[in-house]
């Protein structure tokens, strides 16, 4: 699961590794978690949607407090008038797709099978929830410090900014839950199955003969590049990682140059000024030997690394998903085009690796 | 009251030009708001303190709205399970000496006769309640978008750290309750009375022959130089304004240089390196003909001026208090010594004008 999540994180979402060590020690003392399916709940059973939010170059470093979720699901209880009946990640990719098997054990809750993104976003607002048109009530958020604070925002852009706020004040790492729902209201909601996603990409690549092959086929993704790593640039400013990776292709892609933008995810990946793949649809870095993710923070000059991109959920390409996650909410000026448009118009140029389209529509 | 309010405000509080325009809006709408005594008031009454957080410089443009006041009274009464029975200012030092009249007004409420402070101060935990040991249970904010914003902090400076970063997030002003209290608790964990002293401030210099001689007297105060604002030094940096005034003496004072330290409020006075007086005793600049009080952000080179110091409430002197808000608290290293002690040290320096040792102890 955890090589999934950092597959499905895009380069961001924290540390898995902080995850896996979380999860681990949170079974050991309270026991394994339970997975269940959105419509197994009943339809007034309220979902806590969990992740952590700040820089994960920080989250490397301060781990969550196990008292973190418990304030939280407390606070839940007082404003809601029940306690939760299922933790969800509301983000699948990295740490925060790991994590929540910590959270769930914790609290003594089963863990949904779904989560708010189906990869990671860097802001609070881009989730599921916000373009399924569901309110922003309320932003439950606790620190390692101990102090937990309850956000009402008027939209869901104000929650982005209040939070990071709040984040950045506590050490740039809380954890909060937003878009508290019930089962009734997550139908349609929320992007299912991808708990589920996670665990088959963990198994198709684990052990595997080819581990990039393997992969790239469970994605259904398009190879951009395999290289080396000649350039990264990265800062840590107002509680996100912004920069940029320089990747020279090598062997087949001798000669061949792709740039990635980065702002805690992957969000861009450019080759000569022509866009090979843009945010939503998701790019991710892997170790071209063992097809295990490179997240943003780890990338280093010399790795030898190969460049996915595969659709995303078919919510985010939307309009109000993509005014939500596209392009321009990251102040980009591209146009969207859908990764598996931009690899037929290549298509040519970028040989054998390159995935039928059939096969990417087929998961679209 | 407003003439009191702008003195106790020891140079910061917000401009209460816009609170005594809010407050007559407010009555005229709402009708006149009861001052109220805390013996008055049953045990187990709520008592709301509210106050605005924020650069004076940024509330002078952003007035509050008529609805912040009453989000968080809906808060409180969720939070609590009863409504708020009376309003207190929190600081009683400008707009938010003044200002709660109109929250008062607005929600239909008592005003207590009585604030956190006996004066303006610009962070968060500067409370007689903080130091008189009461926890920081829970801080409830609203800003002029209509975001509510819950936070139960572990201490009083994660209070303040958070609030503050809420406050920024919301444009650098915002309207707040902390320390929601019962009556029962606030004895001995507010300044009584501090109503009536703005009250009798204004009456006492309002139409005086010599306003200037009728405030000194009424406050009990030093006064440490007359003179000329030579030199202003101001800027606003994480919601607070930070600076420095220095007024060059005239007529007897010729030859007498006073320069001020200023974080929102002036917190400490130097004559040629001798600290004449210091926070949390009061220091306030004031118009040599007029008497009235003039703000940091009023302050302008040229102005003729008076500077006064009196005595803080018996509170501030304690330890705790000291170490909440005395010098070593916004970093300075002189060691607090009384003003009245200040005084007599270097009476004979400062000719007629200053107040015998006896009428400052007999206010202490």
């Amino acid at each position: 699961m955890a090589r999934g999540c950092a597959v499905l994180g895009t380069g961001g979402g924290g540390d898995v590794r902080t995850g896996v060590l979380a999860a681990k020690g949170a079974i050991r003392a309270y026991g394994p978690v339970p997975l269940v399916r959105l419509d197994t709940l009943p339809g007034d059973a309220l979902i806590l949607p969990l992740s952590g939010i700040g820089a994960p170059t920080v989250g490397h470093e301060m781990i969550h407090s196990e008292e973190e979720p418990k304030r939280i699901a407390e606070e839940v209880e007082r404003l809601f008038g029940r306690p939760p009946s299922a933790i969800m990640s509301a983000e699948i990719g990295g740490e925060n797709g790991v994590s929540p098997v910590a959270w769930a054990a914790r609290l003594g809750l089963p863990l949904l099978d779904a989560d708010g993104m189906g990869r990671a976003f860097p802001e609070v607002q881009m989730v599921s929830m916000y373009v399924a048109g569901l309110p922003a009530d309320v932003v439950v958020m606790s620190d390692v410090a101990g102090n937990v604070v309850t956000i009402r925002p008027v939209d869901g852009l104000w929650s982005e900014r209040l939070a990071r706020a709040v984040c950045v004040a506590s050490g740039s790492h809380a954890l909060m839950a937003d878009y508290i729902l019930t089962a009734e209201r997550a139908h349609g909601a929320v992007i299912e199955g991808t708990v589920t996603r996670a665990l088959s990409i963990g198994r198709a690549t684990e052990g595997a003969a080819d581990p990039l092959r393997a992969l790239t086929a469970e994605l259904g993704a398009a190879r951009l590049i395999t290289g080396k790593l000649t350039d990264v640039e990265r800062r840590t400013t107002g509680g996100f990682v912004r920069g940029s990776a320089t990747i020279e292709g090598t062997g087949a892609d001798r000669g061949r140059t792709l740039r990635l933008e980065l702002q805690n995810e992957n969000l861009v990946a450019l080759e000569g000024g022509r866009v090979r793949a843009v945010v939503p649809d998701l790019i991710t870095v892997v170790d071209t030997e063992t097809a295990g993710a490179v997240q943003t923070e780890a990338l280093r000059y010399g790795q030898r690394v190969t460049v996915l991109a595969w659709a995303c959920d078919p919510l985010w390409r939307t309009a109000k998903g993509l005014e939500t996650a596209g392009p321009s909410a990251f102040g980009y000026t591209h146009e969207y085009v859908p990764v598996e448009e931009l690899e037929t118009a290549g298509a040519s140029a970028f040989g054998h690796d390159s995935v039928p389209v059939e096969e990417l529509e087929g998961r679209g």
